[in-house]
């Protein structure tokens, strides 16, 4: 039975982790973020939430500028590489031999294994709490093709999506899930 | 392999959903969201996007405050009905009998099949495309305990988290799906 708490609950998980990229005065780095989200479709605009102590943080806040990637289950020990390590410490990239190129609107790392990925110009930024909220206009799009069915649904039988729990553990969507539709006849 | 592609591309799902509440003037409403993630842990902060168009955003535009309700596989239909129908047509609550009780913090409904939500105070609004994204302070936690592992995982003996697909789909995260551990000794 649903009754209050007197502590906080965070329940941003089961969900899909973000590989948000940036490349600034030819540095590149590439952080896990759990908190984000589409906010509008036309014209398209992205949403982040970055810890300020982060090293990505200050790099995307002088770029302007980054990319947002998602990979694939048989990748997902790639999304927490990349939140656990820290881009000033280690280059992610060499460490991990991730290999991607530079999108061509932001420069930002698009990510090879990624089955979607955009690069985003930052509109607007504010503070609220402990992290800065990102607002991304996407200005170019990638998609691995094959890994969807015309009608935009994921072909699970190609395409496994990650999704992150909390304390290192993921789970996945893929062709093993179970299905069902609501569709509504008015 | 991924490549750029000249239409947007939205990869939001699979994702859970929102069940978004707001009592105003004496009406109750309420909404799905597909959009919207936690955007500071201290102090607690949730983000959500409302169409413009939709009743509820004049409802919490006018309120400044609303609530966020997560609701287990078993009620997915319901995610469905409160995404497809208005509330400027019907009353949700009744048309699907929804059970609830006023939120102590805000008077926003929270559902008693619910197994997560928050009560939320308007502390910031902006305009970006299509649609505008809320900053809720949470100044209230609700949990079904029972559904949960102290250690804050869900307990999946005894919850499925449905997670929308896209096109009226939904999937879910229960007992039967596949989980890794990536955790990292450093």
């Amino acid at each position: 039975m649903i009754q209050t708490v007197n502590q906080t609950v965070m329940h941003s998980y089961p969900g899909m982790v973000a590989l948000v990229t940036v490349t600034h005065k030819g540095e590149n780095n590439i952080m896990a973020a759990g908190w984000h989200t589409y906010i509008s479709y036309d014209p398209p605009i992205y949403g982040v939430a970055i810890g300020r102590e982060r090293h990505t943080y200050q790099m995307i806040k002088d770029a302007e500028k980054f990319a947002i990637n998602f990979v694939p289950f048989e990748n997902s020990s790639l999304i927490q590489q990349a939140g656990v390590y820290s881009g000033s410490r280690v280059n992610k990239f060499e460490k991990e031999n991730i290999r991607f190129e530079h999108g061509s609107a932001t420069n930002s790392p698009i990510l090879h294994d990624a089955y979607i990925a955009y690069e985003c110009e930052v509109m607007d930024r504010n503070s609220y709490g402990d992290h800065d909220w990102f607002v991304g206009k996407i200005v170019q799009f990638y998609k691995d093709k094959d890994k969807f069915y015309k009608n935009g649904l994921p072909n699970f039988d190609k395409l496994t999506i990650p999704l992150y729990l909390g304390r290192s553990q993921y789970t996945c969507i893929g062709k093993k899930s179970e299905f069902v539709s609501h569709k509504i006849e008015e």
